[in-house]
């Protein structure tokens, strides 16, 4: 028996081509999964702000209503903050997966609390704290914290960005009392080896580290294998109405 | 001494230029405010779902970073989504109020619990919740209710629409333990004198019943008086970087 | 078209003439607003502790009586332990209002999270997460400070005050996560715009400083025009019995 | 060895003496105990409402200062609403214990819901809601219902107040998933057979019914075996301030 | 490149081999894992209780150190209950999955709110409740229902039970808001297909449902692909100790 | 008339009999209290681990079982752990009691927030905050603290072991915002004094330091005295089914 290779979509909600390695990205796939990989057309250059998300959402939910007309089995959004995930699971009847859902609750599920290291500065708080009342996991949540990098940045230093983690990780066990950690962007992806050496080194080798954009490829074939969906009485299908300014949306008639 | 008018701004999230009288809308205001009405551009036609929010917030931004460049004091979303509020807090200095925020934050403080009265179906449920829960109001929550009807038909029938109106707040208040009424809509403005008396007259006249709309009038009142703005460490102005497709925004630069 | 002004009773709850400077607090009101204030007869020299508040409440109470009985538009009880504004709110129609709500609510409303910076000693911290899960804002209360200073010696030395209030609400800030600082007495009226401009030269110029006392007194204006009132189902009129030692009261049936 | 006999105080926190028999009382107790009991001579006939407390809670206060000079061991508020206990910890050493929060939280350690079924009307959902959160007993609270009768008629007719008790538990045991009913008044000392034999009588024999009156003299009794108070951190004694309108206070000097 | 296929023990915590079909569970893995089956040897016929998990677990526990020795990669416990689950986590570093927390976290991510529907009583209430207490998804959970039918008897009548689950299903969606649906036994795996065209037929086909054994099982291969083990700080080994009664458990040097 | 004294079992849920010296337990019932003591005999030397738990719990249930066959009127089971407490419970209907739950409720009772301070390391934070939530007093929990001395070595140095809990208690009233200490193991019996004296002797002579045995104890002659059980609807009998492994159970007919 043949069995067809999953087909999971990821929609990176930026402009900048850099942050979208295919290749990379597929790695984080099962053998049984075919990964593409589209960018945004309309949106910022990277996420880091309110701002930034509400910019990115409209072109991330027309990426992802895309995806199911190109009958993909499931998507996944390249970024911590889930930009347009519930929009967009109005629009669909197939999954769609954020990392910032996928990697908090697997933390959730693996030890009694986790803390997020995240990018850039002390604004992260008020956005993951948000994000862990919405999903409902707010009693795991030891902390956020952040390693004073931006978005465009992570990929100049390795090495320094590593060092940065490490050290922001061990105040994260040794202060606020987590368990696991969870990073805090989709843009460091890859880093979880290097950092789990790094407290490995200086004796906290008992903590995981969650990478979040393979926890939300994996959850995606989760469900894809599962036949499950995100309920659509959480997210019923919009009723058909006027909207002006976005005529690259497929006509409404198409989807419902 | 002359004392200067407050200027006010309403942004109306919808490109429906009927949802926006603001003839009526400046009789929320106090005598001493000056208030001002403009519709976004692109969007949909009404909010009634995430999606809705998503494609509603660009332009709603839009209008409030104009809103600060026209020199207003603050701005009020004219939505109980409150599309686009946090990302906008961010962009700007001036207050900007949701009434969504206003009015339920209103009613923890005038009774022991307060149920939503909402337009369409089950799925406003979630919405509200949701919003509770970031607002930290969630404990004061009794319930969230609906009375079947789209927002653009919440004027065709006013007469049946108060019907409706006083008997979803019954039970709310009969079977929920609510004893405050919020309207979950700000299409629903005008109608609280109606409710109350309609709730009067069956025995619940000792229950408040909040139109949200002027209470986010109010609340921007009270805001530029007391020379407060929403925190610039929860809502940092965002650092500037590349944006395509939204041209019409300003340049950063002349914000920061 | 002449607009009646609005009628504000602010009842000082303790007998300390010195804490009632009625011009003062007049500048925290409207122009449409006529503000009048009363001491209570029985009760402490100011309101510090869980005693001190059960023996103002009886009088302050009486004072609300008094005040509606007088024809005012609305109570505001200048205290932020808000002595006796649940059994006021039952014996009255107008509008009761207490700083340590209003200004509680004020501050969940324009940030991620809030601190209270206070009088005295640690004695103050149960006493605002007390009111804090009461008044259902506990998940956006940050920390509860203090400066180390009674009540009756807040004007003793501006400056000095001024300085313990910057350093708690910078603590606040730095080691809390504090967004916004409300002051936790209402005998800190009128220092927010020096603590404003202190936190502002150290780069904290970010964080709101909320003034309880004016905070309420324009809660109070909001519900007088939105004719508004504190839901009569969370506190409905007392029942009509004997009560002994209180001569002062009105009999309840010229209440009822 | 000769052990000599705990000293317990009962203060009723009302003026009518029909709602004190000294002698039903000290059947509450051990055989170690000698119960004395006092009412207050300023305040209601009979607590059913915040307005009530508030009158209730000074002279309250004053019996137990008075109870502390007498050299007794421990004093127990005679009512549900527990009016005055928290000033009176701070004026005292001694242990001072409230039916309502000794109930509560022993209905708490034997179940994993419990139901309070008390006095008079709906206004008491309030009441008992904002004690279980201010006692941190709020997660266990599955409901509280009422049985339609004021406190002063509570002994007028027996086996109606019975009748009506039993159909309230069996209510909030089949529709609101109560495992363990409370008493809301400890005016209905003395119904706890009558009521667990009616439930029995109807297959909810597997249902505690707890009489507040006797679980906080226990409360009490273990308290002062124990040589445990309530925490002078949470209740330090107030400091020495002028005070208007109280003569019987003792002086504050001779307390601290 | 050929990849080692993943190798899952699935530890059924009864003693009743008619629980445990090899074949069928088998069914629930990707092809690229080997699943094996074993049952206690010490225990219940079924778990329902408190009781019947507190005597499974020692077993329980056993049977994953042994499967740790044994090199499989992973372990599924086959109980909703989770029995020994956190016992088992200190004695081992290969992951350990109870189908309780994998389902309850995977619904917490589908949809707003979720119900679980589970055999026997009203004595699932309390358990269901508990589990999602401790696993951090109690905001998440809807209400806890059951089908009145015995673990043993599960598969006496497959219709009858099909009928039950769409019975209580519908239920917690009409009358307690589930927006997803969570079988509350492992013992009803295979029944969501049936039950989903029983819930579409009456018009609630936007309800995922949830078998929590193959839930459980597509977690274990996700952390063995990932690399991902329980947090060693929530779950350190145990000191080594005397230990008695337990012959069968291995050596605890062999493990350290 | 004679009383017939309070029979009370104290169930030792480990294998080490010095840790169980019958004569100093019995010091902590009151003087009609005849209190018996039972180790059990499958199980581990000390209880530190959840491991630990589920190895203790089936003997300490049987154990639970037979004194309910010996006529006693109460069982007491002697770890902060509370192992095995609420299958015990199912099984029985004399009253069972943990001195975890009896200890931190008592501790929710006397102050606005308490802390545990407990034996080994880190691990015990896990398992008291599991334990704060599952008992509903997570709100009252200040933190929990650990001492760096094994179960087994506790009475060793009986000076250093008071040094080390004076030490953690400062630091949990100090930093954390304790207002109250509960030792977090039961072999810490007999030290409350020494380190109320010790926290005196620094000025924290304000907190309350609970010792949980005889807590346990009080409240088990409580529920005696009042006739109270915990609830058979939350605990209700288990159903008779085939139980291998355990032929020490009584059979389960002669208990229903």
């Amino acid at each position: 028996v043949t069995r067809r290779k999953r087909r999971i979509r990821v929609v990176v909600p930026v402009v900048t081509q850099e942050l979208a390695n295919a290749e990379e990205m597929a790695r984080a796939a099962g053998p049984d999964t075919d990964l593409s990989v589209v960018l945004i057309e309309s949106g910022p250059a990277s996420i880091e702000t309110f701002f930034d998300e509400a910019i990115a959402a409209p072109d991330t939910i027309r990426r992802i209503v895309e995806a199911e007309h190109d009958g993909v089995d499931a998507v996944v959004i390249d970024c911590m903050g889930d930009p347009g995930m519930e929009g967009a699971r109005e629009m669909v009847q197939i999954p769609v997966v954020g990392p910032g859902q996928a990697s908090m609750n697997l933390a959730a599920m693996l030890g009694h609390r986790f803390s997020v290291v995240s990018i850039l500065d002390q604004r992260v708080v008020a956005q993951f704290e948000r994000q862990a009342r919405v999903y409902g996991v707010w009693e795991k949540l030891a902390s956020v914290r952040w390693v004073e990098v931006a978005v465009l940045d992570l990929g100049v230093d390795r090495a320094d960005l590593t060092k940065r983690l490490v050290a922001e990780s061990t105040a994260a066990i040794e202060r606020d009392g987590a368990h696991v950690i969870v990073f805090g962007c989709t843009g460091m992806y890859g880093y979880a080896d290097a950092v789990r050496a790094g407290l490995h080194a200086i004796g906290h080798g008992d903590v995981p580290v969650i990478d979040p954009f393979p926890a939300a490829v994996r959850l995606a074939e989760t469900l894809v294998d599962l036949r499950l969906s995100p309920s659509k009485r959480s997210y019923p299908l919009p009723p058909v109405k006027e909207i002006r300014g976005f005529p690259l949306y497929p006509t409404r008639t198409s989807v419902g």
